[in-house]
């Protein structure tokens, strides 16, 4: 690869793209992310993704260098030169760096700004028209899965671990109910055809994918429950699936190798996923 | 400052030390890191610090990339080259970069390995002679604090809380029992004289310093009880403190407001910490 990525103003080749040791981000994980699909050369639900970024910084009184115009003019400036028509723009914002390691830290750090794009074919891939495997695991990651941090090695572990046993993600759990997947949120079908998935709250991650496919669910006269499921439940449903920025929705069809519905991507699964791709581009900037 | 720090097998001046924004320590958190304290030059409690990082190491499945020998010789020499007499070595290992982001990773990846010193007064410290005030809060971490991993901002984001509220440092709740500091192991001393510290779990960190901070304590016949306490109870106790690599034992004389014992260092903590000093320049390598 020889990607052109961006770096706190400029754009840098992507093997002299460095940051300081002492970055904050680097040191603590005090930083958050982004990652927004890229169809056609398109931004995906990008202004979701912008939208939650700013929420994020809030939430850690982390300042956003640059406005969400100059942000999303960045990430179309990545796209035009790397060529990239399908994949995903990726960014991390940390708090910055004094200078040295401190836990304490001053609230005019200047905070460090990284992006880089990342080919991937989004439709035509694999996971998507064979459904995935899951496997399912204690959530033991920190309380607030709301602001999406760069603190991510729980859920690299939790993968790690599901790819050993010959699964392709996780789905956790906590008291009982399923939160979310290691990195996308996780729907059901009941057998009388309701989409159920956990409501919002600091347990998961508010998807922008999530937000905008109840929509279209919703749109569709598909009955949505937002409430907890357990993962028993998930073993008895129709169908089963997750959403994120870079999967869109993937279909699954075994959980801790109880075969989901028929083993087979299920309708809703596929419906929605053809529904959300095609709005995607025809929205898309 | 113009320090000489190591990174990946080079020494460099602190401007030029720089990681991949590839490296997984700053996209993922997927890092371990020690701090070992320097007293007149000499590395304090090493061994134990070395041993806990090759046991941070192996919990996550990341592979040492010099031995424990060859660590101590980049560490001495840090402490040669920059002049350090007084401070401390910190030292960052992550998974590594495999030249872009995905939450996978294969099993051969090559670690990146980050050292440098800190200079800082640990022996004529204000914390120590006038003791700490501390606040206590919801103890929101991942439950795995037994493994030393970078994912710091949960603590970060405690401090800047006690701090904003005029205190030192937090105190951690869960279930109602403390489990540690931001940075440091609890302990309170009971109206018996007891020193009551929580167990050793996943729940803390298995501090080096607490472990040889209760062997001098074992020493000098005072009596131990290893279980959890409440909040409450730390508020009615004689005294209460904390210890870590570089604080050693740090007094705490108000938790939440409430003044402990007479709102003074306490005498077992000021002989503890007394102690620890003597024995760590004598054993200091």
């Amino acid at each position: 690869m020889n990607r052109t990525v961006y770096v706190n103003g400029y754009y840098v080749k992507e093997d002299q793209a460095k940051v300081s040791i002492f970055d904050r981000g680097f040191l603590f994980a005090d930083a958050v992310y982004e990652v927004t699909a890229v169809l056609e050369g398109k931004l995906i639900d990008n202004a979701g993704h912008v939208a939650r970024l700013e929420r994020s910084c809030k939430e850690l009184g982390i300042k956003m260098p640059v406005t969400a115009e100059e942000l999303t003019k960045i990430q179309k400036h990545l796209i035009k030169i790397n060529n990239l028509t399908e994949g995903g723009v990726y960014l991390q914002l940390t708090r910055g760096s004094e200078g040295d390691r401190d836990f304490a830290y001053s609230e005019d750090i200047q905070p460090t700004l990284v992006m880089f794009t990342q080919q991937r074919d989004l439709i035509n891939s694999a996971p998507a028209q064979k459904g995935i495997k899951v496997l399912s695991m204690d959530d033991i990651r920190w309380r607030r899965r709301d602001i999406k941090t760069t603190s991510l090695l729980p859920a690299c572990l939790a993968k790690h671990i599901a790819h050993q046993a010959g699964c392709d993600d996780v789905w956790l759990i906590e008291d009982g109910y399923v939160t979310e997947g290691g990195s996308s949120n996780a729907y059901i079908v009941t057998n009388d055809n309701k989409i159920v998935t956990r409501p919002l709250s600091n347990d998961i991650l508010h998807g922008i994918t999530r937000s905008s496919l109840l929509q279209l669910a919703r749109d569709c006269n598909l009955e949505i429950e937002e409430r907890p499921f357990t993962i028993d439940e998930a073993y008895q449903a129709k169908e089963a699936f997750v959403s994120s920025a870079t999967t869109f929705i993937w279909p699954v069809v075994s959980i801790d190798g109880h075969s989901i519905g028929c083993g087979q991507p299920g309708e809703v699964a596929s419906k929605l996923r053809d529904i959300y791709i095609k709005t995607a581009i025809e929205l898309g900037e």
